[in-house]
């Protein structure tokens, strides 16, 4: 994780607003409705189940918050394990951990920084409760592969899907579905760094059936507040435990303007991803750098655009190189089995993978304004880098 | 609890709005900054710490994400112990819960709804490890009492001061203290219900300089990111539990439009409770109800406005009266340690005040804009019930 805090003539990141975010917050305003639950949470909540088949949608404060609530669903206890990936956010596992999990932390691909779906099975034990799942540049896991080793075990999968908004995963079936409809739960992100944004944000999934009714109870604090609303009871008390997890309905107001222009936005954010791989697709022939890549069974929602160096001084020195040039790019993860908190915890595994895209990624510019201009800048810029080097 | 979903010509609750609240959300948005931690976010804990000289105030997406930090920093541990009062809100006590908590419920005092400070002594056990003192509708708990307990007994205080904003406590020394500087961590509500709002949203205090430092790393998900922006280390990771605590900039600045309406919003909600107080004396004088208690040791920030029938029978008649004639009014709590999630794991201590309020406590309809003609209708309605019964 990095976050520079200098200005850039090229930015990172600069978070894309539709124009209609203000107006529907106004709206809510004047509804006189800005706790969660109301009209515009249920807007975007049918958004989701209607355009990908999610069977309930549940707004979140966070995609952090959303993995919360999948912990608890899973039943998660002191002891139990849970398999992750190294190679992802702190709140992908700190979710898990919080209800006593013992993670265990799975390798990356060689090809691509998701979880090295042929090592799960190994890590699985009798303690095993969950697979997490991370569907990393918004680009799938091989979910066959997960689905299958979950079934034969009894285990319940959760897609954090943090990154993978409007993505489709085709199974050897030939049949293509949304990420985030696979496994028995999936979590959603709409922080501002993400396609789709609401500042702070996030979705919980829930596609296994058995876990609908609870998930209502724990989102409104362990309450059946919504059964009292449905006329299921009378009067709602405590019979769970929960949080508030559940946004303003300020929060899901800004993020109905933005669901209303999900084609637009990914639009062009495929023609800014298409552009990076065609112009540096010449450095990648060369064996200079390794690009973004998406395997057969994934569509691509241009979340973003990464590069891989050859070692991490090379990976550092572009980064300073293109700062130099007026242009931020970031490096991405460290992995977690190595952090300061988990390295006592960790078995002694290595996970060359993750630890190879910790040290060598770097992620490129990307934002729904990022000109055609600049975007030459800074693929001339990283161009003059190899030519250099 | 409660949750009419009917209509009626007098609401319990009409959120107020100061104007400026999308002014100041359009400027984030302009800012090019909506995620956690920004301006607005700093502006509001700015706020709260130069007012009420709080030591540090984090900003939360709910009074319940504050409640959680506080389980933390305390850390709870599967066996610990917190006493609480068992007239509250679930989020008081399922923060600690999700620690693994076991809550011990002490009773309300006969004169208030408020935690009965003379009975925590005797729940306290080897295993306490803190106690949540709740200021119901705003008023203070006997701070001096708590506090002394505390300390001899080395047991963290946590303020659940979620309806308590604006409002003092004086000890025996004579000195005021704002709520929520007492205790070692105090938290507060921005829900559409309070004073001052956010749609959802809250605010940790920490007090005990001991806390800061992990407070800021929890707040940010576990990761020494705070450390980072300050220059304190080169790059941030995991090193800790933790969870995304922060609330969007969209909310933050929200919040901050109604921060600085403060006093105008209070002297008109401590003008709406005076009136109830007068006009309704009379009924407290010829023995009908009770009505809402101030000790002497609290100030009044004009939260909630309450009356106590003699049965649940009465209450619920007067409920259903106030509905005929078109006007809201709702009971509150229940118990929780008669809740369905909690009987099985309560000793067989009867807490009959806890109870009593469950059964006989009404609130009357209370916002910023509520008119004197209908308060007035209110007033009136109320005594008509009475002189009929």
């Amino acid at each position: 994780m990095s976050g520079q805090i200098e200005t850039f003539s090229i930015e990172f990141n600069i978070p894309f607003f539709t124009g209609k975010e203000t107006k529907y917050i106004k709206d809510a305003v004047k509804n006189a409705k800005i706790s969660g639950n109301g009209l515009y949470t249920q807007k975007c909540q049918s958004f989701f189940e209607e355009k990908y088949g999610f069977k309930k949608c549940l707004l979140t404060s966070s995609c952090t918050d959303a993995l919360e609530m999948a912990a608890i669903l899973c039943d998660i206890k002191p002891g139990d394990e849970v398999i992750a990936p190294s190679y992802t956010f702190v709140s992908t596992v700190n979710a898990f951990i919080l209800r006593g999990a013992k993670v265990v932390f799975c390798d990356s691909r060689s090809d691509h920084p998701g979880i090295d779906e042929s090592k799960i099975e190994s890590l699985i034990t009798e303690k095993t409760k969950a697979i997490v799942v991370v569907h990393y540049a918004g680009v799938a896991c091989d979910m066959d592969l997960v689905m299958d080793l979950a079934n034969r075990n009894d285990i319940f999968v959760v897609e954090d899907a943090a990154q993978a908004i409007d993505n489709y995963y085709t199974g050897k079936d030939g049949i293509q579905k949304p990420l985030g409809a696979i496994g028995h739960l999936a979590t959603f992100s709409f922080h501002e760094t993400k396609n789709i944004i609401s500042g702070e944000g996030g979705m919980l999934v829930v596609n296994d059936e058995r876990f609908v009714k609870r998930a209502e109870i724990i989102w409104e604090k362990g309450t059946n507040r919504s059964a009292f609303f449905k006329g299921e009871v009378d009067k709602y008390g405590w019979v769970d435990i929960g949080s508030s997890f559940l946004p303003s309905e300020i929060i899901a107001a800004f993020l109905y303007a933005q669901l209303e222009n999900l084609d637009k936005i990914q639009d062009k954010r495929k023609a800014i991803w298409n552009h990076y791989k065609e112009e540096l697709g010449s450095l990648e022939q060369a064996g200079k750098i390794r690009l973004a890549y998406i395997p057969s069974f994934s569509t691509n929602n241009a979340h973003m655009f990464y590069l891989i160096c050859k070692s991490m001084e090379e990976r550092d020195d572009l980064i300073a190189y293109l700062k130099s040039e007026g242009i931020m790019a970031v490096f991405h993860y460290l992995s977690l089995h190595s952090s300061p908190y988990y390295k006592d915890k960790h078995d002694d595994r290595k996970l060359v993978n993750s630890d190879l895209y910790s040290n060598c990624l770097v992620r490129l510019p990307f934002y729904f304004k990022l000109s055609m201009n600049d975007q030459i800048k800074i693929q001339n810029a990283i161009k003059n880098f190899f030519m250099k080097n």
